[in-house]
């Protein structure tokens, strides 16, 4: 998969060494499970490419240099180099004052957010990571898409298996939407608006609308506006409003904070295994709503997902898989 | 009312001064609007105090200094005042190196967690916390309670009005439930689970099994347990699976994180204004659902409660105000 994705990258006029960088992340989000931002994302970002909304050969460029605190613009770079390489930074940083946090302005959709937070835990660190994006949500209140689902990452290391929460600030994803529209059901709960501005869990109805509910309702909603304003002053960048003008819809343009943490400059390994073996094992101990089900902790069900596509090979949409693989000159 | 609380406090034991600074936070929390945490938690307090949970006269003592971080042991001294401390050494290092991180363990409840985002917009920084609790919700897909709300704050300066989120992990608040049990009202959206199991909008019901919704169900759930994990290791302190031992179901051995960050050591005002103003725009100019209903921004509700109680007075609970003020000896 990597090698073909990487195909249909150097096709779409990227170098040879970023279009590995980028296809191994495609590569690697749809062995874990997220196939909406792996291969199933590949030919939107090639359509990004050709609109010309990604500078294919720019590299981001330090602004401000505070010690612990860096700022570059993304130059418009593909998002996903310019992450891996802020949370690098934030890495090399931590590993010296304890913290780090490199923000990035003028940058580009950073496909699945918990890259970067797993790009953080395997290196020992602490990650914590968010990225606004255009309008794609209404307000708590609102009639209109206003805000963006700004995904928020936090990552902490363990020898037993990482733990990762990836969180977009809506209910559910139009990925969600699609796949369970497709298969005919309903959603679990309530996930936005129908036309006639009635909470619903048609799948269909929400597509339409376009109108997705905020995670938490007007909590969801507000923690979304937060994040959106910290990630444009940290970064000096654009807020969602100033996104929404200047790529007209699309996402382009944005503002991400990377923070990590060394652990080991606080307290020792011994410590941070006790403190989450002894939550896993709360958790896991609880008495579960179903009968013989599992309570999980955040990150566990994409590490077995891993494991599975690691042993059987990722699962793929056949249609998808067929599109990129004409786009990488295969077929 | 900071008068009267005062004189409760040093009639329970704390110095003057102490007494003085607690009662100052329990009546500006009730002045916003956030009674549950105001006035009305004073009688709870000082319960906490006769029953030995709280150590009145320690203070927090330095155990790690990194530069830009610090971890102090609480002392299980009163949490308000260990929490104000700490947001206060986060802006001074904040004001050196742009960004302090200040974690307590061994802390006690903070009341309002809003204060400490105030504390530190008011002083022009950036304020971020949290911190966990006992166990008091379950984990997404568990019956019994094992995770805490921890609540969580951010704050943004802004001249015309901060920009303040404080939230909970769990939908509502136990305070929540009983306002509208009390009014014979239903929720507005479903915020908890009856003796069956089922998710119900009936506050009396989930009042009865203890336990609330988490919001936006497992992703709530999930941020819950990472805010709880992450406050535990930065602070060298206990998570919540520790604390429920440690405090046998109260408040008590906390541990909480206090960031502060200088935005003026990034963009200048004006950059500020024009992030802030443009996305409060946004959000005003959008459509409401509710006709001549109005959208808006974190915070803005309490600063229109505190006007309005800074000119007519605070609202009590005539029953709360009476307790109090036998507390204090005054009738």
């Amino acid at each position: 998969m990597a090698q073909t994705i990487q195909k249909a990258l150097v096709l779409a006029g990227l170098s040879p060494e970023k279009a590995r960088q980028c296809a191994m992340i495609h590569t690697e989000t749809s062995c874990d499970g997220v196939y909406s931002h792996g291969l199933n994302r590949v030919p939107r970002f090639i359509d990004y490419i050709q609109q010309g909304w990604i500078h294919l050969e720019a590299e981001p460029s330090l602004e401000i240099n505070l010690g612990a605190i860096e700022i570059y613009n993304g130059n418009l770079a593909p998002g996903v180099l310019n992450a891996t390489f802020a949370m690098d930074r934030a890495t090399a940083i931590a590993g010296q004052f304890g913290l780090g946090l490199v923000a990035l302005n003028n940058t580009n959709h950073w496909m699945r957010g918990g890259t970067y937070g797993w790009q953080a835990v395997e290196k020992g660190f602490i990650g914590i990571c968010w990225t606004n994006t255009e309008s794609c949500m209404p307000s708590w209140g609102a009639m209109n898409n206003n805000i963006g689902n700004n995904p928020f990452v936090i990552a902490i290391p363990r020898k037993k298996g990482h733990v990762v929460l990836d969180m977009a600030m809506s209910l559910y994803s139009y990925g969600k939407l699609e796949v369970t529209r497709q298969k005919g059901q309903k959603l679990p709960f309530p996930g936005g608006f129908d036309q006639e501005g009635q909470l619903t869990d048609n799948p269909a109805a929400i597509e339409l609308t376009r109108r997705i509910l905020p995670t938490g309702y007007w909590k969801g909603s507000s923690l979304a506006i937060m994040l959106d304003l910290l990630a444009g002053i940290l970064s000096k960048g654009k807020t969602t409003a100033a996104i929404d003008q200047f790529g007209k819809g699309n996402s382009v343009g944005l503002s991400q904070v990377f923070i990590a943490i060394d652990p080991l400059k606080m307290v020792d390994q011994a410590f941070i295994d006790q403190a989450l073996s002894e939550t896993i094992e709360q958790l896991r101990n609880s008495t579960s709503v179903e009968e013989a089900g599992e309570i999980l902790y955040p990150g566990e069900r994409s590490l077995r997902t891993r494991k599975e596509n690691l042993q059987n090979g990722i699962p793929v949409d056949e249609k998808v898989w067929q599109n990129v693989r004409k786009l990488a000159g295969e077929l």
